[in-house]
């Protein structure tokens, strides 16, 4: 155990990086994918079962929970480890991306945003100061800047206003945050598509001497290879000694290319609300189990896998489930989405470990591009 | 293991009786409460857990299960236990009861009766023999004769005649059934609130020499006292060394007033339903959720119980979970629910083995009528 936030970078394969992030709560093995808590809960799962596929840090959005249950009521019960019963480490996004995505009537200055509630219509204001407040009642071991994110594709020149805005709001999130040694708050990379503006970004950012960078503003509507291309030009400008974490991102595909760029976390929600949708990860890409040819499918979905839920439920069972509309359904594919997320990872540590990550990244893809088995 | 199905009555106390009954799938320890696994599934549990909750037999709905995914999909499928992936015994229902509570369009006379499915309108048969063929077809180690079941309150005549059809429905399902060692098929008594009608009904059936008798047709509208008083009279009539199963019933303290009437076996979707709405069964009754005396409450339900689901989160956090419509919510308290309806019976059943039924009843019921801990 230790009482300070220390990222050791353990070993490159390429632009891959096996790492370690280790803090008061726990030990984070990067690359990690950090399932997602939205409101204090990884939908569909028991705490337990997120721990034991390999989550070492999961998500907790701050939107979400300063709505609901409110940022006061969580430090009042113990904060965001004690109340959702997860004791490891937390990551806590700054509220600012789903402000713009899901509050109504919003207004954003220099000074921050004001918006009213999606649930109740209350009027609230975000300021870097306020969301680095929030987090810190939440008791995040892992925040984020508050930060503007513009959907692509968008004008240069709007691209770099909010650039711009992200770099002053840095400033003054990483002054509010002070000097808590067990915790970190990261910087966050912004600059759309364009790689003048990321670079100026990044640059800027390293040289506030964040402990940590994220990469924000991509997989928001432009196509894979533009971000590929934005994160291998943005990597390289980032400290190679500070880890580094791509927001919201995404599908195996976009871990595994974005883990050769130099990526070490990862958060998204396809893994759960694909789970909920009835779509399935695999070894052999997606499967939609809502679809007719498994309804007589006495197949399990990867018969190999150590989940139960991939292992031990016939594909005809979880159509059934979905058709019915039960709550299994999204039970048991969760589990299995998050079980395959989580093997995707230990499978891609392993290989950077062992200086086999080209050869993992072409037989994990060959894997995807077989596709699944047969119908029967 | 064994082959057979049997029953051994293995000690009384009082009224209450503590049994086996053995099974090639497993044995049933009784007094049973058996979890509704209604469309294949105890819903938002996972199979492994309703097991280790103490569950040895669960029910599955023919009338759900025919309609969705069908019977004969099911018997492609390797049979229920296969299909839901519980290995242990299942008992099902004929599928009467709910053709008249949910299916459209129903006709009945005294072969049968016609009904259109809920889901899709399409058309379907139900004899006391199709009944029989699709509980086989599900592979049920447990069947149901097909009955009639009268709401109470409800005219003497209407009651008599349904009973009277009910009776001959049971030698039809009996004949049906045929000799199948390892299985059961019991007879199921009716007669609504009336004693006569209710001893005819149980002496005609003691006669068939059923290997088990449901009581059915009770907790269908009429009061406590009722129910208990019909039960009184009716177990006396029923062959000793038979198992007795009394359907749909109920609360804890209808289970605990049941078994001192001399009942084995009991299902009811009280304890899985009123979990996904907010409600929990505890040793100091129930404990309503949703209530916002919870919502800054970091107790949990009960902290001394052995059910993670009980013991180690907040009704705040419950609280939460229901006021943000997350999964969770019904997952940790059906969890809690079930868990409260196991320890109950085997709480009871370890009464009987010690001679101390009578005390436990009162001590349990004290319990409850204490109520809840006191709010913050």
């Amino acid at each position: 155990m230790t009482d300070r936030f220390s990222f050791t970078l353990l070993k490159t394969d390429g632009g891959a990086r096996r790492g370690r992030i280790d803090m008061p709560r726990g030990t984070i093995r990067t690359p990690a994918f950090m399932p997602v808590g939205t409101a204090g809960t990884v939908k569909a799962m028991y705490p337990g079962q997120v721990r034991e596929l390999g989550a070492d840090i999961i998500l907790g959005n701050t939107y979400h929970l300063m709505l609901r249950p409110g940022a006061e009521r969580v430090a009042k019960l113990g904060g965001l480890h004690v109340f959702a019963n997860w004791p490891h480490p937390i990551l806590t996004d700054s509220g600012g991306f789903q402000v713009m995505s899901l509050a109504q009537l919003r207004k954003l200055d220099e000074n921050g945003v004001t918006f009213q509630s999606h649930i109740d219509g209350r009027r609230y204001e975000m300021t870097p100061e306020r969301s680095v407040e929030i987090q810190g009642l939440l008791d995040s071991d892992i925040q984020m800047q508050l930060d503007e994110c513009v959907a692509l594709p968008a004008e240069e020149k709007e691209i770099e206003r909010a650039m711009q805005l992200s770099l002053r709001w840095a400033e003054r999130s990483k002054a509010a945050f002070g000097d808590q040694p067990g915790k970190a708050i990261f910087g966050i990379v912004q600059g759309g598509d364009n790689e003048r503006l990321r670079g100026e970004s990044a640059s800027a950012l390293a040289a506030m001497d964040f402990k940590g960078y994220s990469i924000g503003g991509l997989a928001v509507g432009e196509p894979q290879a533009v971000m590929l291309r934005i994160l291998e030009m943005t990597t390289p400008i980032l400290p190679r000694e500070k880890p580094r974490y791509l927001m919201g991102v995404g599908t195996p595909e976009d871990i595994i290319e974005s883990v050769a760029r130099g990526v070490d976390m990862f958060d998204c929600v396809m893994p759960t609300r694909a789970g909920r949708h009835g779509l399935a990860f695999t070894r052999f890409g997606k499967v939609n189990l809502k679809n007719a040819r498994h309804a007589e499918d006495h197949r399990p979905l990867d018969e190999s896998s150590d989940c139960p839920a991939s292992r031990d439920y016939s594909r005809a069972y979880l159509h059934h489930l979905f058709k019915s509309g039960e709550t299994l359904a999204a039970m048991l594919l969760t589990w299995n989405n998050l079980a395959y997320y989580q093997s995707l990872m230990a499978g891609i540590r392993a290989a950077i470990d062992e200086d086999r990550f080209e050869k993992f990244r072409q037989t994990t893809k060959a894997g995807w591009a077989r596709g699944d088995i047969a119908p029967l």
